[in-house]
Formats: C-alpha cells, structure tokens, sequence
C-alpha cells in the first residue's frame, strides 16, 4: 500500500475579538490556555484588519466575540476572522458569541421586515463558521436559523442561585415583564417554587401604535418580585415594570437578565427604578463609569468555558445543563 | 441583432395534493380557475406516483397541502409535486401550506433533538421550492427558517370578528391557555379591548417531570373567557383550561383557534369541556362523523385565494392584513 | 505556540429508526455494540419525535431505516434522525437504506413526472447526509444522484451461493422477467456459467397501454429456471414469468431476489406461481402470518455489518466484493 | 407609488460551439433566426477564448455542442460559453448538448471509479446553466444527475420511420446488441411489432476478464434483423453482433443509431459487417471521407428546432412526443 | 387547459441607505423617479432597522450604498436591505456599490490573512443579491469573487476629460503612484498619448518593513505629471508622490482618483502636496469643510442612471464604455 | 456508552494525472512515498477513464496535475480524478496544479469575457475538491476565486538564488516586461537590492488595437537586465523586452520564470533573443528536441514535497516562505 500514515492529533484555538477582550481572557484562564496572538486594527477608513501570529492549521478554532456597541464592526471582525480561519485551514471554527446581535429582529414583525438574526447565521455560514455557540438567544427557534450545530447555553442556573441566596425566605413572584418572556419566566418558577405574574402591554383601540396601560396580571402585593428578561438594552421595560409592580404593593423589586446591553442612559434610568438589585452576567462589558446601586456582574466566562472544552473534547454539552440541580 | 422576440406573459396554476382537496377547490373557486388536472396514487408498497395531466412549463405554480393525517404523507407527496414541477420547468414554485406540519419542533427543547420544522423547510427547499404561504404558522420565527419568502397569513381577523358577533356586550376576558401564546393573546385584547389573563402550568419541585397544577393568572370570574390557540391538537389543553376557568367562576368560555388538528378523540374531550362555542378554521379537513355542540368552522379559502392573487400580480400581501380594521 | 492538544479517536455509533429494529440489532450484535438508545415516538398527529438517550458528540453515526411501509413515515423518521445527529454535532452521518424507497422512480418514464429516487438522495444531503449505503439499488445510476460517497453492497454472492446448493446438477437457466434485469442476470449467468432467458413484454399495436404477451425468450425447456429480480413487490413479474416458463416446458421454477417488499397479497399470489424456492433476503422485516412453501429468508446482516466496519476503519469495502469467489 | 414599470419580453438567442456548426445553423434555420457572432478561438497554449459580439443581457441563450472529439476541448468551451453568458446577465440559460458526453460512465462499474456522466451534470450547474437539452442520453436516469429540468428527445421516430420505409414487408426481428439496450429495444419491438432478440455475453469462468461468447437469444433464422444501440463507438459491438446473427441465419442486418460516435476506424470495422444499411442521425458531424456503404445520416435538426421552440415559448415539449404515431 | 394568463410586466425601484443619500437622489433624478421610502434607523444598541414603505413584491430593485465611514455599519445596512428584499419577494436584486468596501483586501498579502473582498461578495450573496455594481475596483479581478453578474463602470472617460480640458498642450506625464496602478496608468497614457512614470518603492535589504526610496522611473523634468490613482485614502501615496515628481523638477502636479475616501487629516495632508489640481468624483460624499485649493469633485450619478436604465431595460453595459471617444 | 472506540490516524496518498508524470515522481521521491497507482486512459471516443488502484477511504488525498497541453483534457482528467476520490470517500483532496490552467483569464478585460479562471475554481469545488495548492498564480487574486483555502507557493526564492549566483557582481537592473509584471518585479528589486525599470507598451491614438511603441522606463544602460515574467508561452513578450533592452545599451539579459508554458514553437523565438540565460522551472514538462542556449530548468519538486508536508502535518506553509533569508 503506498501513502504515508501518522497518528491524528486534535488542537484547540481560543482567538477573540476587540469587542470584549476581557471575558475571553477569563474564558483562556479557565481552560488554562491562552488567546492566539492576532493582528487586529482598522485602517484609516475603517476597515478591519485581521492576521494570526501564528499557524492556525488543523485547529479547532473558537471565536470569541461578543456583539456589543459598535456592533456592526464587531459582527464584521468576527465574520472577517472566520474567513482568515477558512483560508489558513482551520479544522473547525465555531462562532462563540456570548451575545449574538439582532436576536430580536427573529421574525417579520410586520411585512417588508428583514429578519435579521436569521441574515447574521446566514453571514457566518458564508464566511465559514461551521458552530455557533450563544447564550440565552432572544428566542430559542434561532437556534434553527443556522444551518449547524448550536450550542445553546443558559445563564439561568447562575442568576437563579444568585437570586435565591439574595431574597431570603420572604414570599416571592417571578415576573414577566411582557408576552415573550412568559415563557423563561416559566422556567423561573418551577426551579423556585414561587407563582408568576405578568406585565401586560394594552394599547388603546384608538391609538393603537402607542401602549396606553401596563397592566400587572398576577399575585405581587406584599411580596418580593423578580422581574426577569434575556437582556436589559434601554432599561425601560424594567423600569416601567418596576413602577406598575411598585404601584400595586410590590414590597421590593430585584431584576435579573443574562444580557446588560444598557444602551445609552440605561444605568441613570434603572436608578431611578430603585431595585433591591440588579442582576446581570458579563456576556457583554458593562459600561464604566456611573453604576446603580445594586448592581451585580456575574462571571459567564465559567459556563463558556466548560461548553468549550465538552465542545472539544467531544463530551456532552446537554449534560452540562441537564445534571443541574 | 440576432435572436427572436416575443412579449412575456405569465400563468397562474394551481395544484393540490390528495390531503384536502375540499380547501383547495374552493380556494380555485375563489380564483376564477381550478385545480390542474394531476395524477396521483399511491404504489402496492405505499409510495407516491405524481403526474401532471397538462404542461406546467413557465406557470407560476401554487402546490396546496395541508398536512394532515397521515400527515408524512402528505408532506412527502407535496415534496415529490414540487420535484415533479421544477423539472417540468415551472418558472416559480410555491408551496401553500395552510398548516405547516411539525410547527411544535421549530426549536430543541433538550438536547439531541432535530429542529424538525427548521428541516421542513430545508426539505422544500432542496425539492425546489421558491416561496411558501402558511396561516398562523406556531411561532413567527418559523419564517426565518426558510431560505425565500414567506408569506405568513393570519386567521386572527376572521376569528374574531365572529367571537365578536358571537358574544354580545357582556365583559370579557382573552386567555392564553399556556405561556407561549401570551403574545398572541396581547393581539387579540388589543382588537377586543378586553383584559387578559393566562394559564400558568407550575411544576412540582419534587416531581419536575409532571405539571401539577393549573394556575390561572389574571381576572375572570363573572366574565366570558375565549380560550385562544394556533391549534387544537388533543384538546388536551383547552379541555384543561376551561376546568380552570370554570372553576375560577367564569360565566361562559368559548375556544378559538386557526388550525383544527382534532387528532383521535379529541372532539370527545372537547365535548367535556362544555364549551359555549368551539371556533376554528378549514385549515384543515374537519373530522366527520361525532360533531361537539357549539363547533363552527370558518373558512380560510377567501383569504389564501386573496394572497395567491397578489402574489401572482405581484400587488401586496401586506396591504391584505394592515388594512384590516 | 498557544492552544490545548490532544490525541484523536472515533466512535462508531449505531442508530435504527422503527421500520425494521430486528435487521438493526443483528447488525449491531455483528458489530459487538448495540444500537444506541433512542426515544421514537409519534405525536398525536403522526408527527414524528426523536431524541438521542447519549451524546453523539464526535460520532461516526450509521443510521439505519429500511424504507419498508409505511414507507413516507419511516424515510421522514430518518431524515429527523439525521437532523438530530447534525444538530448534536455527529461527525459523520450514514444513512444505511439496505432497501431504498422510491428507487424505481429513477427517471421520468414520461414528461412532468418527478425523479423521485433523486428527490430522496436530494433530501437526505438536506437534512445533513455525508453518505449513504445501501443494497441492490434498482438501478446501479442511483448511486450518482447522491452528491458524496454511495456504497452499494450487493445481494447475489449470498442468493447465488444458496441457489446453487440448492439447485444441484441439472441444467439450469437464469431468467430475467423484465428488459431491465437482463444486466443483473447476466451477472448471473457468469457466476452460474448457465444461459440466459428473458421474458419480454410486447404491447399489441391496438391497444399500446397494456402489455398483451409475455414472450420468452431464450431456452428454458426441461430446464432448471432462475428467475431473478432485485425486488419482489406485487409478485406479479414473478407470478407471470413463472407461468410462461413453465407453460415453455421448464422442468422447475425458482425465484432470487434481494428485497422481499411483498406488498398486499403478494405471498398469496406467490402460492400459486408453484415455485420450487423463493429466496430473499431480511433487507425488509418478512410479513408475518401465511408464508408460502419454499420461501427462504437469508440474512443480510452479516454483509452490512462488515461494510459498516470498512467504512469505520477506513478500509476498502471494495475488496468486500471483489475477492468474492 | 415609486418606480418604472415596463411591459415585459423575451429574447431567444442561440449560440454555438465550434465542435458541430453545421448542425448548429440547421437548427437556427429551423428556427428562423441566427447563430449569434461569437469569437471563439484558442490561445497558443491551447485555452479557450470566448466572447460575444452582440449583447446577450436577458436572453433566453441556447448553448449548442455536440461532445465530439476533441471532447474535453469541447465540454470545457460549452462550460466558458455558460459562464460568459451567466456573467453577461443572460437570463436563462439553456445547454443544448445532442451528444452528451461522458454519458456511458453513469455508474461505478467497480469501486473507486467516478460517475463521470454525473461530474458533467454538476460542472454545467457550477458554471451556470439553468437546464439541459439532449438526445438520447446513454441511460435515462442520467436526466436525474443534473438538478433542474432536462428535455430528453428521442430519434426513435425518426429512425424507425426510417427503418420501416426501407425494410418493407418481410419478417423482422429487433435485436439489443447487448443488455444495456434491451429496453430500448422493448420500445422498437412495440412500435414495429415484430419480436425481439438479444445478443449476450457470457464469460467463461476460467477467464472472468473476457468475453467469450456472443450467445443470440431468439428468433433470427430468415429473418431482417435490425440491431439498434444508441451510439455506435468503434463499431465492435454492432459488427460482433452482425456476424452473430448471420452465422444464425439472418437474411439480412440492419443497424439504427442516434448516435455516430464513429472513433477511430469504426466505418471500416463496419465495412465489414455487410449491413443492408447503417442508419444513424447527424448529433455528431459524421466524419468525411471514407463511407461504408448503406451509411445514411437522418437529420436531428427539426427535432431540436421544435424542442428549443417549445421551451421558448414555454409549451409542451412532452407532446411533440406523445402525439407521435 | 387550467389557469389564469397575464401580459408581464417589470418595475424597476431604487433604495438607498444612509450612507450618501445624496449620490442616490441624483441618480433617481436622472432616472425619471424617486427613491423608494424607507425607514431606517438604529435602535439603541446600534443595531439597523429596516422597513420598506411600499411594496416591492416582484420589483427589479437596486439598492444603492457607497461604503464610506462607518464602512462595517453600511455594509451591514445594505445586507440588511438586501435580506429584507429577498423575503419582501422582490424579482432580482442589484447591490449598486459606488465604492466597493474592503476591496484592497483582494489576496493575502502574508499568510494567515483574510481575502476580505471575496468575503464581502459572499455576504452580498447569502444575504440574496443576484448583482453588484460598482465603479472601478481596486483591482478588476474582484469581479470574479462574485458568483453572478457585476457590471464595473469605469470613472476614467470623465476624469480624463477633465484633465484634458485643464491642462492644456504642454507636455504631459502620466504617473503611477505604486506598482499596482501601472495597468490604470497605462489605460489613461493610451487615452492621453503621453509617456509614462512610475513612483516605485524600494525596501532597504536591512530594514525589509519599511520603504525606504520613492524613486521615480521615467521622465519628469519640465513636464505637468497627473498622478492617478483609484482612490485617494490617508493622501500619503499622492503626498508622496508629488514630493518625488516636484524634486525630479516636474512643472506641476495634478492628482487624480475615482474615490475621494479622504480618510482622517487626508485633506490636510494633500494641501501640503502643493497640487495644481486634485479631480475626484463623488462616489463617496466629499467631506465638508476644509477643502484644498484646486479640489474637483466631478458627479458619478450620471453614468450610474445610464447603467441602471441599461440593466433594467436589458439593453447593452458594455457599449456604454466602448462606445466612448 | 453504547458505540465503538477507535484511535484516529491520518494516511497521506499522492496521485499524479497524465500531464507530467516526472514531476510527480519526483515531488513522491521527496516526500519518501509513491505515486498511488491508477488506471489512466483515453476510451475510443477520448472521454476519460480513471480507476484507483488501491483503497483511498479516509485519506489526505493530493491529486497533482500541472495544466500543460492539452490543457483541457489534463483539467478534465484532474476533475475526473477528484469525483472520483470524493466517492471512493477520501476524506480530503487537494488540488496540486504547479501551472494553474486559465490563470491569464482573470477578470473580463472587455463585455462579454468569461472568468475562466474563476470558472475553473468553481468546477474543482463543484467536483469536490477542499483545496488547491498552486504556484505563481497570474495574479494573486485567484487565490479569492476558490472557496476554500489556496496554498499559493512561490518560486521567487529559488529563481532568485540561480540568478545571483550566476550574475555575479556587474550593475543589475529588473526589468517587468509589462504593466501587470511590476508588482512581482518590486519583490526581486527589494531582494536584488536593485533598480527597477519596466516595457511601457504604448498603443497609438489612431490604431487603438495595436501595440505601436513598447519604451522602456528606468535605467538599463551598462546593467545587465534580469527580465522576470510569470510564465513564458509564445516567447514574444521576452523577445521584444530584450530587443528594447539591447536598444537601449543593456550589457546582457537575462530571463527568469516561473513556468515554462513554451508554447509552439517558442524556444526558436526565445533562440533570437540572445539571452544570456533563460531560468524557468519545471511546474510544466520542458519540450523535448530544440533547447535554446542558456536554458535552465530549476526543480520545483521540492517546494511542492515540502508544502504538502506542512499541509498533512499541519504545520505551517506561511513559516515555509516568511523564513526565506
């Protein structure tokens, strides 16, 4: 027989980014590793610049990037590193996006919409990626916009324990804070025994393009609630819900997402929603500078790291979530 | 200059598989044509023979299947017509799917397992699809899942308007029977200016597997309660919820839903539910036989021949719904 | 250098969908494995549900389906198992059909049919096929409407080898009932060093839908026949050439096919063709109950289990078939 | 409402290869139009050249080549013509191939060959065309190979026309020259009513590599016996089946081909077969000079004509077919 | 025969982003018609919206963008328009980029580099873009990196012109500022008759990153020397290159470029080049302001209108160009 | 855990086409293996026929094949070759074109060109092949043309060191015999540590088709001139180079490639140029008979041995050419 044969060898390679160069540094720490040296930086119009130090050949290649403001470029950083990664032979590249932009725009709200979370899985597709890993995706059917594997992980066991060493035994609700989170909020309540309620949006049959009224359905007078949500971008949603919660007898009010987008003047804005706390995980950098008291950061760098190495090592991610208590 | 000229023209035709051929007659009807003569039958063996009696070559061909018992059948048929059709040079290929079947699967609860409606369309897709048409498809983000447009009808208007007729002036309560409906119910209090609530399934903590109790979030004793869903499927929790309802004092409730799945002995559960009227649509084939008091069946053919013939004109689809009153 | 190294593996890793679970486990049993644990159930509608008990992380997955009726059902079911196995990131997917559904439906016998058994091939690349493998194709072409790697593993060693013990010394003639088996029967005819007949089917000038003789052709008197076929549906071929041959004087009447479809009442139809043996093999589960005289089913098993083993080990399943005597 | 709207229209125009031009005229003055000026010429070192002279933006473009020899020369001229078109904005674009080369490797004969027929498919669907046209295609699944709509046309009735003005009243047998064909000869025992026979090979066990017999199964004695084929190579097959039938007592042979490949010195070798006549079409150019007698080249022109007419005006080419008598 | 017939038609509509609203205002004025309304705008996090104003169903739509700063986020917003097209139903797709972004990134340079202009036409195609056109790209060959039609327009006719009408009968040199613009420059030394010279970079053998020689080669001395380039980014190249012609004693030195990016202090920098005239065209909006003595800006709108009409009514790109003087 | 475990190995294999086996030959010699032994050859008619003669499942496939003349048919045969491969299951192919065919046509020089060169990457994806290794592409944006990774090596480093050696001391100047050369040529002026001058081919106003004048820009008076080209395929490009040179008072010239395309009767021409060397490499197979003075063929071999060293072991290719002194 001729040909010559050699024993296979698998490589992993973290690379990130510039969007948030500190949550993959913690991710390398845990895995006990380090990011790939890269050449990364904008030429005088703009345009992204990308080189790896070193040979990325044969590698099982993750990047991170998570799509934080200015988002456009750091979604094309990605893209563009994923396309290095193809053309230098990387094995297998999975698109490691602790938060995945325009998740929200999953769906034609109304028509001649794009629908842009699907448009992003189809970009990364065509530059090379052959995994996405996110965690709490807006909603869970993108998944199925990419045509691949997805891991998909969940901030909620870390929250929910946070929550629960926080409240104490006093009574609690979770809440909802509009008709798309009912469904997580669901999941709240079962790991911690507590009734739902949710903030109902009504608009007025004459002005029906504005919200007239924020209506609280459920139990909350006398008790502590949990307003959760994927993400926290402008702050309004948590505010308004904080107010109609306050208003109907709520005796403190905590709020929890994975995601701190807080755009703008969120953080003055959640200041005056006076929360017991407010909870997050550093899947996108928190802004420096002012902070409302009562913020808490928590690290997802942990839960990224162990979906990696299962990635890698080709264990099992479901069991990763499934042996949670 | 060489070559030879000519004007364009274009053709509408239309053609339905063997699932229910009741719908797809009175949609031609509804267009001024009828369904182009084709052979179908099935082999000894239980695979499905296609064969169009008259030349589809440049036709803008509209295929209408809804999938219905057994319904990979009836979807493998409809797989096989789009094949037939793209190699007898069709020039644009549209799959009318009043009810996409394996809507439920459009993400993975756990893991390991497919994303059955996400393959639904990449099966269409593969067999030559450029475009598919559904009503209420279960959750929006299924659009996404396909690589062309969707056009995404709604029976809500045509629901509704008869709930209203139907009800009278007596106050009224619009109930999302489990969390993943709740934004569907925001649409119709919208409409009906009325309040909402829900049914919030909790979980034992002890015993996670099982739903274990029924909650009803939200006001609705003395009211009359429409239970709003995109499907029955086993009645199962309609059945459940107006138990709930009832219970919780509420003077009538009424169900409502687009596609009437009825699978087994559904309508005899439904007839337990002792509902004041049970609104559907003809999405699909209604089961013969055992009819429950207060079954009434609209029909969605006037709004799928609308749609077929804006998108054969090339007019609006979304003109069609946004102005709706 | 950055990165985390380690040594590569494979796992082969066996799945079998409802159709036929007997075949599936005597090929894991070959195998020394077994089948992997999966949850197979259909919803209320018919749809199909299907989730992976372990990870399947990394793994060379075969997946085994005989498209044997319902025939729709089972090839969706296994398309939804390949869904599932790219989703949960197999490294390798297989479908195994050892009889491939909609495979005489290789070409258009007339303008606006489909080209199924292409649409089939088409449909498992979709859902995320890398190669297929399967028994005695209908027509050798099939293998090239599959756009990767088609093993084709062959029947006629195990049914010629019985045949000839069976048989003895006597003359002996191998019979094709159709135009399209006169290739395989000439593979035959090597292996058996006897004639060839065939019988030819001819349309009378008046009425051209319908054949109106079954012509033998070839030397068949006091003489052994062979009848052979790749598949066995209605048993009608059978039943015919059975008659004609020995209405043309042969001595006895024996038929070898590989794959035993036997839809309806063929066993019944079988009866009366008097054949001395009627051997096929377990590609599809054997109808229970009434079994004609001389039927004989040989296993399949031990041919699939070896190429499986080719295929995982990276060696030649060529070779299989090539040093066979 | 924005934009310019414009009536619509359509323009043929057809082009040619340098492989078969006289063919290529016939069909443009069938047609009524002309071949449409196109440099086409080779670089020193053999590469094609190709431009349009006129502007080809939203024609309706049929690409005519016959695959003769030099046929790699040729397909990979009709591959550029296809891409020039595609990026000049043709709209469609249609590969007229009367000979579609590569077409008898349509399947593995053994392992590790290619299905070379199918690579064809696939190269003209990278390179941008849109359908194919051909004659005769070696087997009819080849239609399946390429993914969009293929016009299969037939010589059939061109040639059995032919066939029977010449043959007159006397007795006639239709002979496969080997199994391959026997289907196809099903087809001109039906339209001629006259019985079948058939050449077969059988290999001597001692020496499995080689032919060692040409068995004529059925009845030749006395008899006009014309052999069909679809193409007519080095000639072999026809002159060893010739002799065959006369050492059988064949009054006289006759041979019917779409196809004159005619490599090499194949009119010699069927210079001595002594046929009545050799009757083949003009798919290919027939080579000049030496011509056995009896040689008669049917022209194909008309056929193409019509064909390319019918997908023009988006007609039926089914029923230029089936309304043959 | 079944169906329904209708004369076609085609409607074509222009869309612009937000990047040079300006450029596509006035090539709708050109054209006869207006852009079509659209609403864009970035939410809070920076992500685009997008919604069309009207329908587009069935349009041939161009969608005008130049990739000026922020280069990621309008590369983006016009892939977002793109996908919202393709869902809307829209007939054929034209992305109409008047400077292409990253197009210098057309090969990697060193290994381990990113092919960034494939990669933009990759995403132009998953998005659904069946076109592009763009007015001179770094290099012709990035027309090829797109599977589909491009049609490059070229500013040249109208840039030299203008050089011609101002510099009057002296002696003229055309120079390329750097190897890569020799082939240009040798395009405007035909048009202009005039001698050539290049500004060739030399690299010290110690110091192998850096440039360390601009060495003219050609004649200079006592010559007016238009410097020509395809775009004009940080100024340096030109800054440069008229320090090197003015101390090689040319009389004086005028640049001219397509694409003004003008990129930071360009325009500062190039005043210091002392250039008689600086001729730009407006592919990009020119940034208000400081502007240098001398500084042209000459309207690409004109020949874009021309293009577009030209592809919309199928009528001939390329004798726009070839029929120039 | 259900499944079997295996350790993971990789099996280098080399194939070689028709087109220049002694090149193959030797890059196996290199690498210490031989050319995997393959059946070869032309059928009747010139079509193709490949068979492996050994298992090539699982293997790192490198198919090598330099697209010398007859360019067409050695493509043919290499695409053939890598169909082939893909359904015998190797598990990567390589494309090795040392001379990649229809380089030159890489853009559309005028309306109505292919992109050839484009082209031929789309059919070795199409065909299956995961990546090409080439050397000295005709301009390096080809490497953008393949989807996948291109491993482009180059022959600077080699030629370089041949004609230092052999110039000795004397005043060098590099001469680029035409505008598209000079890129390539400031890689030998920064090696070379020499001047550059360029053949300004310059067309005359009133015969626009016709090169009139080709002037020579820069310094070559006394110097000896090192002509550097691509590749050398009619000989007239150098030939005139060189007699503008000696014109213009060069000492000697001298001519360096990368490959030797030599088309015709191209070495008489080179004969008349009076080179003191002509250096090429053997990436094409060197005519046989006539050999000019001075004719150098320098070995690729090994640069292409250690190439697919680095890509089997997946080292790295880039350290291969950045380590060059």
């Amino acid at each position: 027989m001729t040909g010559i044969k050699q024993a296979g060898e698998k490589k992993l390679m973290l690379f990130s980014g510039r969007a948030h160069p500190q949550l993959a540094h913690e991710v390398a720490r845990e895995l006990g590793t380090e990011i790939t040296p890269t050449d990364l930086r904008d030429f005088a119009n703009g345009e992204i610049y990308v080189r790896f130090a070193e040979s990325v050949r044969g590698s099982d290649a993750f990047v991170i990037q998570s799509h934080t403001s200015p988002v456009n470029s750091w979604i094309m950083e990605q893209l563009i590193m994923v396309d290095a990664l193809k053309r230098a032979s990387a094995r297998r590249i999975t698109v490691v996006a602790p938060f995945f932009g325009y998740a929200r725009q999953d769906k034609k709200h109304r028509g001649r919409e794009p629908i842009s979370a699907r448009l992003m899985a189809d970009l990364f597709l065509a530059a090379g990626a052959d995994r996405i890993m996110a965690v709490d995706l807006h909603t869970a059917q993108i998944q199925g916009f990419f045509d691949g594997p997805v891991d998909h992980l969940h901030a909620l066991p870390l929250l929910a324990e946070h929550v629960t060493r926080h409240v104490g035994t006093g009574p609690l609700t979770v809440v909802a804070p509009d008709a798309g989170r009912v469904r997580v909020a669901e999941r709240w309540t079962d790991r911690l025994s507590s009734p739902l309620a949710i903030i109902h949006k009504r608009r007025d049959a004459e002005r029906p393009d504005q919200v007239s009224v924020h209506e609280v359905v459920g139990e909350v007078a006398g008790r502590t609630c949990v307003i959760i949500d994927d993400m926290i971008d402008t702050g309004g949603t948590v505010l308004r819900a904080a107010e109609a919660l306050t208003a109907r007898g709520a005796t403190q009010v905590i709020a929890a997402a994975t995601h701190g987008v807080l755009s703008g003047d969120a953080l003055e804005r959640l200041e005056k929603a006076n929360l017991a706390q407010l909870v997050i995980t550093n899947t996108l950098p928190t802004p420096s500078g002012f902070s409302p008291g009562g913020l808490v950061v928590l690290s997802i760098a942990p839960l990224l790291a162990r979906a990696i190495r299962e990635v890698f090592l080709e264990g099992s991610v479901t069991s990763l979530f499934e042996g949670e208590p």
